[in-house]
This record gives structure tokens, C-alpha cells and sequence, in this order.
């Protein structure tokens, strides 16, 4: 018998984490200490028999010396201690166990493999719900529960569920970056109990959350697994990063998690049919997650490029063709509109259009020239470059020169009815990074999607016109 | 008669440079201020009718007023007026001259079309060698001439010859940020006498260039440009960004140089038959041209991923096997020898290989696992994928750490006999951005190649590669 998932997860803030293995070493963050400075609001009891204090908690020789009942426990001690302290887990009723610890079945040995079954059937026996072994666990910044004390504070409306930890940190942090937030992100590891399907059925219904990410190797039972992916889908758009999938690529995927990582032709078959959204990279699936969240308007793949013209312009387009979308020359009205707007000679206006030099010309263009660019018949989206690079030797105070273009647009943008997007290209010097990042936090603030590049933010918004597409099939 | 181009070009230290329109704004950037801000070591006349003095020098009304001889002219004044300044250029005996103006063919106008004819008339008839119009110009550190203040004053061993000045630009700061640098750059926008294969010709015999790159839009003439990329590539290699060949991308081709930018198919055969590195953007120009300067001793396929196992290694395989390259296992000598490194459980050692965490565990690996890993008979590059954001917040002085793991690096790659190349991923935060820099900045002094990710590396070294086997062949 085993407790219900969903029961599980509505709890996911749970009252008491026990932490079986807690770090007496003062100095050192471990388990205890992360989410105390996260600012977990439940009770924390550290499991040590070697300490009586950790951190100011008074700590327990055994899970069961604990006198209170605990909601939830992480298991950070070697693996073959591990069922033991499941037992232990048993008999104190803990319904939930997630376990740390590495060097299950991913290790290859024989002694890992059967380690992992053995955990598998502790859980089972006993209604225990195991998250792992080999795993991160939760981050859940509305109940304070975390892997890392850097993740954010603030709770977003993505969930994000992950067989890797490492690619799971990765994306919170990029996401950080633009201002996006997460309803609650699962890393899995090898899945000996929960798996990816458990949390995607959970997540189909979470009302907490508007979009699913998903980052995995190998699935343990391909028909629910696509059942779970349909339902979701039929609510909310799931991005997946399917990763091992070609020859080395699934050699290092057994020794990362032990998962059979499945063939190509299959996994292109199922994205066709789910219509989920496949991406290759923690960047890219943090580019989509944008895209989704910010580009909801988006209509059709038309894109209107503004801010660079000459070869970079020549460039954007190719680049946004080849990503499936198109730049079609503006109709004949708008070129007249922006040739009042831009009368210099050499400034193009058929698409891409330029704005005036420097950041104060560009701010001064999207709050003229973008109500134009709106009604223009033949436009879905509107792709702004903003090349902070080529302003960074001749500007005095560029981070408030950028930050003021910054502003004129997210004053543009919220009158217009088509979606923005912006291409943020920074280069790598001090001062043009520091500016891009002030340009960042304003227009992401103002819910404007930003990408790293031409590049980026075209395949992002090519993957939200695919799912818009489908969906309006 | 016209000047002979060899001539012109080893001419590029033109003793003296007169600029037509000189501005009389003491507190703007033109050509005089820029050229006296970069160094120019040679003499500089303005030509200006309403100044006498312009930023501290004599201005003449007229080119013909000057009494010495002149090498060089920049035209900086309205398309209408360019043909009497070009006969007075030929009347004055100027051998080269720059037309920086734009509003000619690219205007899609019938005057700007007439306007560029007569000017290429007119230098024909003169013995004038006419660079443009429409352009940036020469950038050439080693005769102190620039189109921009900001460009690096050391001199390099790569040439770039580009139809857009923008995309010069952008790739010249971006190799500065890689510590690379230029022997000379040439942006000639509408081509109306010199065009791209006239510097090629060139360029094939320049000793002082290595790398070749070009960013064309439309060519001349098809069979002596294939002739001069041959001529070019049985000596240096050439990397090619063609741009305009989507649909609308050609369309904004036309309007940028009036360029026929031709069809994909024979550009596809173009490139299989010369052998000519084909790039799609100019951040993948950038790392071509460093891979090609820093992997020269590549002789296969086979990358040791160095770095991150778990998901973020997983990924990296399925990159770099999609990118042409093979990520096969280490051998069995190899996996015994980094076991005894790396005695973690949970470490995986088949390829990828993790370091231990932290900066500082990466330095100490970086010492003694990669003279093994070097010695690997199924690796031809290491690839080292260096993860600032992961240590962000865990890390009193980010910098320094960073820093010495990169000397560290540097220390090891030294008596390597295979290739060194490292994907530094920064996240976005200000803290680790600039740790990546001082990194990076160590690294590349040292003349290890540095990208910004597992992708670009992964490309780069497959073009690397691509390149090395043909002329193997």
C-alpha cells in the first residue's frame, strides 16, 4: 500500500524535515543549514548520533529518539546505510523519504543495483513514498523547501521536474536571470519509486502551475508516461529535454542515472504525436519556458525585426527563416508611416527596420515607430536588437542610457497588441555586460521576454508558435 | 589603367590620408578624431570649406588645395557631391579612395544607382582604386588606420574582408574579448570597383595573415572568386558567412547592398567543392577563427569532456555527437589511472570525467588527470567545460578561485601533446560573469581556446576538423 501521490504532493509543505545524516561539521552547508538560511518555516530535526547540536537544533542519535511526528525525511548517508534508516523511517511513520545519497544502480555494480531494489521494497512495504536515491529533491519556494540557498525566494508558475539536479539548478538560475520564477522543481534521479510520471500526473492538475518542464534520460513505463504528457497537454504546454540520445550520449546516460535512454525514431515519434516540445538544451528549454510564459499573444510567425539593419539585419533574417519563422517586408502604409519616423537616407524601412544611432534614437523609435509596427498587416511578432555592444565606447554613462531605452519600451510594449520580444547582444566587456544586465532586469520586470540573441530568441519563439499552432488545430 | 591591387594594399600604411567632409563639431567623432584617437602615425588633411582649423589641424576647402602629396582619401560627404570630389581626388593624383557615404545603389533609386555607376567611371578613368560606397573601410592596427576608436591597437594574424561594416565590427570586438586579434580588416559594402576576390587575391599571399574570414552578401563574379577561395585555401583557411540566402533574407540583402545574393543549392556546392568553412552567424565566425588560430594540433574527431558529469555531462555528449564529433569512452588504462585521482564514489570516469567540486578540486584535476587523459588513445581534444555559475554563492572571492583554476589550466595544457579547448558557462548574474571574464582573459593570453558553451565549442572543433582532414586528404 502505498500513500497517494497527489496526497503527497498537496503536503509538499511539509511541517517537519528530519535530516537523517545531518553535517556536525559547523562550517560546512549542508542539508540543515540550506534550508534554514532558505528560510524553511517548518520544524528541522538534524539525525546525527555523534552530535548534540547542529546549527542550534538539538539533534537525535535515531529517527525514532524524535519525539514529534515528521512529515518528511532526507536520507544523507552512505548508501549502504540506507536501509536501515528506511526501516527506521518505517517504524516513525514518515511518509515521504527522499534520498541524497549516490552510488545506486548508477554506479553499475551489483551491490548498488540491489541496494536500490532493496530501498524500492522498504518504501512499498510500507506506504513510504521514495524521491531518488541519487537526487537533489525539491525546491519549492512557496512551502521554503530547497536544494540551494541561492534559488530564489519568490514562487513563479513553472514546474520543472528532472532526472539531472545539476540541469535542474542550471535552469533556475537562468531563469532567475530574466525574472521567472517556479511553482515547484523535482530532481528525481533514479527513480526507484517516483518517477517522472508520478509528478507529471501531479502537475496536470496543479493549479499552481502554468507550464511543465522536463528533463529526462530514460522512462520507466513509456505508455502512462505518454498518457501523463496527453492530459497535461491538453492543459498546459510541457517542454522536454530528452537527453542520451545519441550513441555516447546514452553510454553516459546509464552511468548518470542507469536509464535505458530509448531510440531516436521513437521520441520523434512521440513528440509528433503529444505534440510536446522538444529542446537540446538547459538553455534553450529555459528560452522556451520565456517564450511560453511572455509570448502568450503570439498569433502567427510572422516577425517585424527592429534595431539593427545592414549585414546584422541580413543576418537576423536568415537566422529567424531558418528557425521556421518569416520576415516579410512591411506593407506598403507602414513603410510610408516609418519613412516619416526615420526620413535619413540609408535607413531601411522594408523589414528589418533601424532606429536612430545610439540608445537615446532607439528609445525614441519604440515609442514612435512600434504603434506603426503593430498594425502592420503582415506582422505576429515584433523582434527588437538591442546591440549594447556597439554603444559601449562612446557613451559616458551607458548603463543609464540603456536603462532609459530600457524604460521607453516597456512603455511601447504595454500599448501593443502584438508581442514583443527583445535580443539582448552584449559582447563581453565589463561595461557592456553590466548594462545588458540593468536592460534585462527592467524589460523582464515589465514581463517582456529577453533572449541572449537573435538565435535564442528565434527558436523560442518558433517553439511557442508551434504549440499555439497545435493548439488552435 | 588602375593601380595595380597588390600594390595598393602594401600600401596599406598610407603616409598621409585626406578626409572630404571633415567635421567642423569639435565635440563630434569623425574620421579626423578617430584616427588621431587610434594613433594614426601618419599626416591627416581635413577638407572642410567653412573650417580653418578642425581638432587642431589646418583644414583646406579642397582637396587640391593641399600642397603635399596624399595616399588615401576618405569621402564623408553627400552622395551628390562624391563625383567632383573624386575628380578632384584625380586631379590631385590620389590613388585610393574610401567612399564612406551611403544613399547609392542600396537606395533602390535610379540616381543612386546612376550616382555609383559614375563614380566607378571615374576611378576607372583615373588610376583610382575606389573602396566602397557605403562602407566602414580599413582597419589595419598595424598602419594605425580604424573605422572605430575602440578597436585594439595590437596586431593580430587574421584578416576579415566584409560587405557589412556592422558584422566586421561586432566580430572584431568579439575576437578582442579572446584576446585575438586583426592584421586587416576590409568593409567595402557596394563593391563598385574593389570587391570581396580583389582582397582575397590579395590576402592568398599576405604572410601576415593566417585566417581568412568573409562576410559576403552577393559576389562579382562567380568563377574568379572560386578561383581566388582555391588559391586562398591551399595555403590559409577561409571561413565564409554568406548571408541572404533564406528568402527574405535575400530580400534584405538587396536593400542593405543591392547585392544578388544567388541560391542555396550553388552555394552548397560552392562550399563542398573548395572546402570553404561555411558559418551562419558571426559569434560562430568568431569561434572558427580561434579554433583555427588555438586547435591547430587537432587530428581527430574524439573529445574527453572535462568538467560536469551528471545531466550537464549527458548533454554535452548528445551536443557534441550532433555536431559531427564522437565522445567514445576512455580506455581501460585510462578509467584506472583516473580512478586513482578520482577515488569518489558517484564520479563517473567513462567520458565525461568530473573534477572535484569546486574550483579549487578543478585546479588540482586540471594537474594531474589531464597528463593521463592526454595520453588517452581514443581522445584527440579535451574539452573543458568550466561552470562559474554553479559556484556563485558557495565562494568567498569567486575571482580569484576562478583565477587560479584557470592558471592552473594553463599550467597543465602547456606540455600537452593534444589540443586544449574550454566552454565557459557564466549564468547571468554580475558576480560570476566577471569571474568568467578574468578566466577567460587568463586562458586566452595563454592560447587556449575559450567559448562561451558546449555548443559553440562543439561547432568550432568540428569545423576545426572538418578543415584539417580535407587538407589531409
Amino acid at each position: 500500500m502505498q500513500t497517494d501521490i497527489n496526497h503527497c504532493f498537496d503536503k509538499l509543505c511539509p511541517a517537519s524535515i528530519a535530516v537523517i545524516g545531518a553535517s556536525s561539521n559547523a562550517s560546512e552547508i549542508g542539508w540543515v543549514k540550506r534550508l534554514q538560511n532558505f528560510g524553511y518555516p517548518g520544524k528541522i530535526y538534524p539525525i546525527n548520533p555523534k552530535a548534540k547540536v547542529i546549527h542550534g537544533l538539538q539533534a537525535y542519535a535515531n529517527i525514532c529518539d524524535v519525539p514529534d511526528s515528521i512529515d518528511y525525511a532526507i536520507l544523507n548517508i552512505p548508501a549502504l546505510s540506507t536501509p536501515q534508516a528506511m526501516r527506521d523511517c518505517a517504524v516513525k511513520g514518515i511518509p515521504f523519504v527522499h534520498c541524497y545519497t549516490a552510488g545506486f544502480s548508477e554506479s553499475g555494480t551489483e551491490v548498488g543495483k540491489q541496494l536500490e531494489i532493496e530501498l524500492a521494497q522498504i518504501a512499498n512495504n510500507n506506504g513510504i513514498r521514495l524521491l531518488g536515491p541519487n537526487c537533489m529533491g525539491i525546491y519549492c519556494p512557496e512551502s521554503g523547501m530547497t536544494f540551494s540557498e541561492d534559488f530564489p525566494k519568490e514562487k513563479g508558475r513553472i514546474a520543472f521536474v528532472s532526472q539531472s539536479g545539476a540541469e535542474a539548478s542550471r535552469l533556475i538560475l537562468l531563469c532567475q536571470d530574466v525574472n521567472l520564477n517556479f511553482s515547484k522543481v523535482i530532481s528525481y534521479g533514479n527513480a526507484a519509486d517516483l518517477n517522472e510520471t508520478d509528478f507529471l500526473e501531479y502537475l496536470a492538475g496543479d493549479t499552481k502551475t502554468d507550464v511543465i518542464g522536463l528533463y529526462v534520460e530514460g522512462i520507466k513505463n513509456g505508455h502512462r508516461f505518454m498518457s501523463a504528457i496527453r492530459r497535461c497537454m491538453e492543459r498546459k504546454p510541457v517542454i522536454i529535454l530528452k537527453a542520451g540520445l545519441t550513441e555516447n550520449g546514452a553510454g553516459a546516460a546509464i552511468s548518470h542515472t542507469a536509464s535505458f535512454t530509448g531510440s531516436q525514431s521513437v521520441w520523434q515519434a512521440f513528440f509528433r504525436q503529444t505534440g510536446a516540445i522538444s529542446v537540446q538544451t538547459i538553455d534553450e528549454a529555459a528560452d522556451t519556458v520565456q517564450g511560453l510564459t511572455r509570448l502568450q499573444k503570439l498569433r502567427g510567425k510572422c516577425v517585424a525585426l527592429i534595431g539593427r539593419g545592414g549585414g546584422i539585419g541580413v543576418v537576423a533574417v536568415d537566422i529567424c527563416e531558418r528557425a521556421g519563422l518569416k520576415v516579410p517586408p512591411f506593407s506598403d502604409v507602414t513603410r510610408q508611416q516609418l519613412a516619416q519616423i526615420r526620413p535619413d537616407p540609408g535607413a531601411s524601412l522594408r523589414n528589418p527596420v533601424e532606429p536612430k544611432l545610439g540608445m537615446e534614437g532607439a528609445g525614441e523609435f519604440y515609442l514612435c515607430g512600434l504603434p506603426v509596427i503593430d498594425e502592420d498587416t503582415e506582422t505576429d511578432v515584433i523582434l527588437i536588437q538591442m546591440a549594447v555592444d556597439v554603444y559601449g565606447g562612446h557613451t559616458t554613462d551607458l548603463v543609464q542610457n540603456v536603462s532609459e531605452a530600457a524604460y521607453a519600451l516597456c512603455a511601447a510594449a504595454d500599448s501593443l497588441k502584438k508581442p514583443v520580444a527583445v535580443a539582448l547582444f552584449t559582447g563581453g566587456h565589463t561595461d557592456t555586460v553590466l548594462a545588458a544586465a540593468a536592460a534585462r532586469d527592467i524589460l523582464t520586470k515589465s514581463g517582456i521576454a529577453v533572449f541572449s540573441g537573435i538565435e535564442a530568441a528565434a527558436k523560442a519563439i518558433s517553439k511557442v508558435y508551434y504549440y499555439q499552432s497545435r493548439k488552435m488545430e
